[in-house]
Order: structure tokens, then C-alpha cells, then sequence
């Protein structure tokens, strides 16, 4: 039987998962695909470091090098997982460049510098595949690229970052304030010391990034994207949510339109009946509208060692396979054209909104709110001023605003918080119901 | 730019699907995929009947013979739908001993025939697609074969038919009575004139063979299932359900275990808080429980001319770059092999029961009932005894049963049918709350 030799760079959560797998399911790979996929060399920070391999992994070369795994004539799949932009950037084009195919997880970089990446890989004619950079074990990749691939898509709606969801979830069963469900994110391993990238919007944003880029053609740039985090929501939001009716998720947003594509990631009001509003704890979830499909939806685990080396190898059955075939392989991982429009500015994506203001508990103040919404073409679609207990003369005001622009947001909430009767900043969330 | 050329064999609601994409989005498949899927023929049964074609489709060859397309010289991939088992079968092994590539969306036909039709593709070195054979749009196939390739499918769970998922949603939510709620669907155009394959059942069964075969990796027969369609619901059992926190769904489930593989179609009780309670109408979906992956679910359009086009298109993209790599193909479509067991005859599929007698109203009979059911080795974890109205001296009783084998339950119905105490037939679904 042919084997393919391949070399892992990096053997943490998702490298040693790749390696489990690989040798603890290989008769079961060796039926299914007519060839072996054999794990020839790994490259760690630290060799020294005991870890936890399968038994028969004892053949694999340990090195503290990822230049020796490229290097390694038996290696004809490089995996990078060491993650990190720069080292990670490096490995990935000498791999491209000594002619082995390249499968990567790394969504920070691809987003960041996909384009330079891909380029590379179409003047060597190798490969790069990518499924574990986007949703774990979710095939939304595949899907995308092959299985949709007549469609156009109008859009994708999803909920992509695990720690965002699982805090978000926990916020609103068990009505802890965001500060403590991040504590007891970290304490179950939902989240990392350092959650930056996951509740500040970022990480669920590469993802969206590489999505967008793959349906329309060309690679987004991180500045093309309007980008909020969950750490801006409160329980008080995710109560009045509910008691209109709607759940609060971090929602990636993209879109085609005849003006462009648009991309946004936003901590956003969803119908509580919506199958997107079940989508809870760690799991993710993509809804994908096409032209030609009508909906469809994908549901699994985004994270996490197992799932996202199911994605991996995944990708390096595809390689391998592209290898034994001795043909030209389907494609470089991404095909640039010019069929949709440039990105628009995010200023121009339009949205409905939900506002959450504290204001003086006095006559007039609805009043004046309107004004300043209204003068910027922003209307109110509806109004909740809660009873709150313990207040003293202050109020809160929640409103359901109609769609308008998100300049037209900014200049409308600088207004407001302008107002003396506006107490501190206002509170701005999206509103999605799914309409065409 | 290559061209492929394509031959279509059945002009029905897909075909014309499949035509009307390939022209109307004929730019976008150039750019991603780097070559042109022309079709070049199309075989209909009536020539003469006027047909919604696009108006660039006038290139195309139009006969009343399938036999033409495949002899046809420029014609590389054959699409075979015209549904139906002994020309499309002669149709598909024809057009593999021409070495033409095959693409089919003919469930009943891989079912009832997979196992020769894929030992020919093998022999010819001719590859079989056939996404569109299960639920429609969704890429269930492919996931199966290539995203989730490193894994052993612990179960699959599946609303596979769409026209028993309408008749079923509107039996629970307006109450509606089987057959009206079939002459509906009929109206509607979600149930065909003779709807006998989607309400008794099969053509689920036909799909449950497909996505078992290829997981496991060898040919299930017809006879290896357990099967019951949506007939022998009434909107009384839809009721109860609900009253206990379950929901009515036609669910095809199939299961590895140690002892085999098995897999059946039946009316079944789900929780009414699983996600796939909430899918509704004319939708799909599938739940993929892998051992690397973890649980994965599925969802979208499972029949129609445009989502079935959609993932005949996907195949013919596959189809299309395979032959212009110049390689061989990563493969014939199935790959048999022998690792694992028979499937179980459907007397030992195990499952907990929903069983509902109408019995006498006197005294005694519910100790009748539980001594039938347990000597046959069958507990009762719980039951029901609505308070119903003019039911004269009739009562129904309902009851929840613990596991046990389909060949235990037929034993223990025929001894309850011949209780004196309970009249006319018992009714018996089957209930699955997703347990590992």
C-alpha cells in the first residue's frame, strides 16, 4: 500500500489529537482511502517535554526544529500547528516552496495574510488546505468550496467562537454577569488565560475572514470588518433580550449584495425560536444561504483537540489522495476571481439595532432621545422602560431601532450620550431576524 | 479553458434543476473551478413536450433515447435521472463500460443494486457519484466519505423524508389526521399522486441503506432493515406524545455496535427539546455521531428540482476536475471492506417502545397487560390513562416501555391482541432519546 509521509509541526491540544487518531484509526484510514498516512516526524518547542502518544508513535522523529520536518525528504504533507503569525508564515511558504503540500489550522494568519499565502501556492503548484481554521469539525470548508460550489451565496450567518458561546449561554441560564461566566469559562478549559481574541470579537472574525474570502473570491482585509465582542454585553441585556423575545449570540455576519460584500461579527439579538438560538455551550454553528440550495445548516463542535483533528485529517486524506492520483490537484486550497465587489466600508453596513440607555427618570426624556435618533433618520421600532426597584432617579430605556447604517449609528449614539438627560455611554447591540 | 462535456438522462424536475444551474451560474463555476461543465445532450421520454430550458441551452442535443447521450463522443459524465431500476441500471452500466463517469440521484436503484453497480465501477475504473440520492442539498456524502474519513460512526440519526416530515408537522401542529394531512401535502405538492414509498417508509430506508453502506463499508439489503412508515401514526398518538414531552418523527436511525451493524425507519418519540424536533415541513437533517468528531447535525432542503440540482452540480464539479487532473480519481465512489460485522437481523434491534391499547374499562386490565409484557421480559417505565369523553365503556391506555428487541415486542404485541380485555390492534412506535 502507498503511504504518504507526513510531518507535524507543533504537538499540542490539536497535534497530539492529529497523532492519536491517525495511528489509533489507521486500518480503518487505510480502508477508506487505499493508502497509508503515516506521521514520519514532529517538530515541539520542547523536546524534552513528556507527552502523551499513542504506543506505536515511537517510529515518529522528534525534533525542536520545524525547518527539519519540511526538510525531511520522507515528508511530503507538512501540518502547521504551531500557530502564531510570523514563524508559522515562514514554515508555510518554505513548505510550499520544497513542493509539499501544506495543511494548515491557523485562522489568525490566513486571515492576515491568506493572500500572500495563496499566492505563493498557486506559482509552486502546491496545495494548501485549511477545514481546522474554521469551526473545528464542522466541514464547512468543504462545503463551501465543493459541495455548494454552484451557488452564490447570499449570505452566512454563524456562531463561531465556542468561549463567546459558552460564556453568552451562561449568562443567560444562570444570569451570571459576564466577568463571572469568563472566570468560570477559564476554570472548565472553555477559555484560555489570555481570552482576548475570543471575547473581543477577533477570533469568531478570522473565521469570518476566510469564509467570505472563499465564497467571493478575494481575500478580505481585518479593516474591512466591523468587530464587536461579548465582553461589552451585560446580564441586563441578556434579561430585557428575553423578555422581548430574542437571544443574544455572537453572531458572524456576511453578506452579498450589488454594493458588495459585507462581513461584521456582533454581539446580536436573535429570535428566541430561531434553530440558531438552541446553539448552546461550546458548540458552533453555520447557516448558509445559497442561490441555488435555499438553506442549509451545519452543527458540531468548533473547538477542541478530537474535533478539529478530524478536520485535519480531513485535509490530509485529500492531499494525500491529490498525491497518489499523480494528477494535478483540484485546486491550490483557494481560487482567486473578481466576480463580487470590493468589500464594502464597514460604516456602510446597515443593521437593525438594539440601544440601551440610562437616563434621568423625568418627563421629556423619550422626547428628546427620539429627537436625536430621529434627526439622524434612525427610527424606533419599539420601547421597553423596565420597572426597576433600588434606582433612585434614574431609568432605563431599551430600545428596538429600525435598520440604519452604522455611521448613522455612530453619529446617533454620540448625540445621545451627549444629552444631559443621557446618563453615561449607551449600549449597542445588533438586531437579526433572517429576513431575506 | 477545458470543457466537460455532460449528458443528461431525464429531464424531470432535477434535470431541468441541473440545467437551469449549469447555464445560469455558468460564469461563477468557470472561476472556481477553472474549467466549463457544458451540457452537450439530454435524453427525455417525449421529445415532443414543450420544457422550461434556459434560453443558452439551445446548443444542447435533445433525444428520446438514453442510449444516444452515452454514445454520444463529447458526452464524458452521464447524469442518470430518469429514477426507476431496470433502464437506469442498464443505463449506468452502459455508460461505465463506455468509461463514461457516472453521477445518479436514484436511491431506490443504489439500495436495491449498489453492491453490482460499484463492483462494475470498480472494474472499470469509472467512478459512480451519487450526493444527490440523500437529502437533496445537504452534502451528507461527502462529509461521510471525505470530511469525516478518520472516523468510526458510532450512529446515525436522520429526518430523511420530507413529505412524512410535512404530513407529520401538520398532524402535530393543527391536529390534523393522517390522511388529511397527506391530501395536503398533495395539494401543496410536497407528496407525489402515489405517495406510497415516503409514508410507508421506504424511501428513508432507501437512504438509511446508502448512508449505512457507505459508512461501513459494505452493502446492507432491503430485507437486513426494520421498517415502518408514518401510516400507522393517527393524530390521537401525536397527542399523547406531546402530553409526555416528546415529538413524532419519522427517524431513520443506524447504529455500530460490537455485535453488527443495523439500521431501521421508524416512527419514533424524540424529546421536544432535541434539535431535530424542531425540524419542520419539507426539511432534512442528519445527526453523524463519530468517534474523533463527536456529534455533528445537518440540515436543509432533502428533495426539490433546485437543492437536488445543487448537489448533482457538486458531483459533476468532483466528476469534472477528477478527469481533467489526469489522474486516477480519489475514488470509484465506494470502497468495500470487511471491518465490520454483518448487519444484525432486525429481530435483535433493540429499542424502547411506545405502545398504545385501546382496552375494556374495568378493572384489572392494566395488570393484564404489564404480566403479558413481562413475561416476555418487558418493563413499562410509564403510563398514561387519558380521562377521554364518549368513549363509552372504552378506555386507552399508553404506555412507555423499557428497551427491548423488535422480536421480543412483535411476541408480546401478538399476546396482548389476544387478551380478551383489548380490543382491535395495538399500536407501537418506537422512542430514542440520543443516548450514547
Amino acid at each position: 500500500m502507498t503511504s504518504i509521509g507526513i510531518g507535524l509541526c507543533g504537538l499540542g491540544t490539536v497535534g497530539q489529537g492529529v497523532c492519536e487518531h491517525l495511528f489509533g484509526n489507521r486500518a480503518l484510514l487505510q480502508q477508506r482511502l487505499g493508502l497509508d498516512l503515516a506521521v514520519v516526524a514532529a517538530a515541539v518547542r520542547d523536546v524534552a517535554k513528556p507527552r502523551r502518544l499513542p504506543a506505536d508513535a515511537t517510529t515518529v522523529r522528534i525534533t525542536g526544529e520545524w525547518r527539519d520536518v519540511v526538510d525531511d525528504p520522507r515528508v511530503r504533507v507538512v501540518v502547521e500547528l504551531i500557530g502564531g503569525l510570523d514563524d508559522a508564515f515562514d514554515l508555510i511558504l518554505a513548505a510550499l516552496k520544497a513542493g509539499k503540500t501544506v495543511v494548515t489550522g491557523n485562522k489568525a494568519l490566513l486571515a492576515e495574510r491568506g493572500a500572500e499565502i495563496f499566492a505563493e501556492s498557486e506559482r509552486q503548484g502546491v496545495p494548501v488546505f485549511f477545514e481546522a481554521s474554521t469551526a473545528g469539525g464542522i466541514p464547512i470548508i468543504k462545503a463551501v468550496r465543493e459541495a455548494f460550489v454552484v451557488n452564490h451565496f447570499l449570505s452566512f450567518h454563524g456562531i463561531v467562537n465556542g468561549t463567546s458561546n459558552y460564556i453568552l449561554s451562561r449568562m443567560t441560564d444562570a444570569g451570571l454577569e459576564f466577568a463571572d461566566a469568563l472566570a468560570e469559562a477559564q476554570r472548565e478549559g472553555y477559555a484560555e488565560a489570555d481570552p482576548t481574541l475570543d471575547v473581543n470579537g477577533w477570533d469568531a472574525a478570522h473565521k469570518a475572514i476566510i469564509l467570505a474570502s472563499l465564497a467571493y473570491g478575494s481575500w478580505l482585509r481585518p479593516a474591512d470588518l466591523s468587530v464587536a465582542g461579548i465582553d461589552l454585553v451585560s446580564a441586563d441585556d441578556i434579561r430585557f433580550a428575553r423578555q422581548l423575545g430574542w437571544r443574544v449570540k455572537l453572531l458572524a455576519s456576511i453578506r452579498a449584495r450589488d454594493a458588495g460584500v459585507s462581513a461584521s461579527v456582533w454581539p446580536t439579538l436573535i429570535p428566541a425560536g430561531h434553530v440558531l438560538a438552541s446553539v448552546n455551550g461550546v458548540f458552533n454553528a453555520i447557516m448558509v444561504r445559497g442561490d441555488v440550495v435555499g438553506d442549509a445548516l451545519f452543527y458540531g463542535r468548533g473547538a477542541g483537540g478530537s474535533p478539529t483533528a478530524s478536520a485535519v485529517i480531513s485535509d490530509l486524506a485529500d492531499a494525500a489522495t491529490a498525491l497518489v492520483s499523480g494528477g494535478v490537484p483540484r485546486c491550490s486550497g483557494f481560487r482567486p476571481h473578481a466576480l463580487y465587489g470590493r468589500a464594502l466600508p464597514p460604516g456602510e453596513l446597515e443593521s437593525r439595532h438594539y440601544l440601551r440607555l440610562a437616563v434621568d427618570d423625568v418627563p421629556g426624556v423619550l422626547g428628546q432621545v427620539a429627537g436625536a435618533l430621529g434627526a439622524n433618520g434612525i427610527g424606533i421600532s419599539s420601547a421597553l422602560q423596565p420597572e426597576e426597584h433600588d434606582s433612585g432617579d434614574r431609568a432605563q430605556l431599551i430600545l428596538m431601532l429600525d435598520r440604519a447604517k452604522e455611521s448613522q449609528m455612530q453619529r446617533a449614539v454620540a448625540e445621545l450620550e451627549a444629552l444631559p438627560c443621557v446618563r453615561g455611554t449607551a449600549k449597542l447591540l445588533r438586531v437579526e431576524s433572517f429576513g431575506s
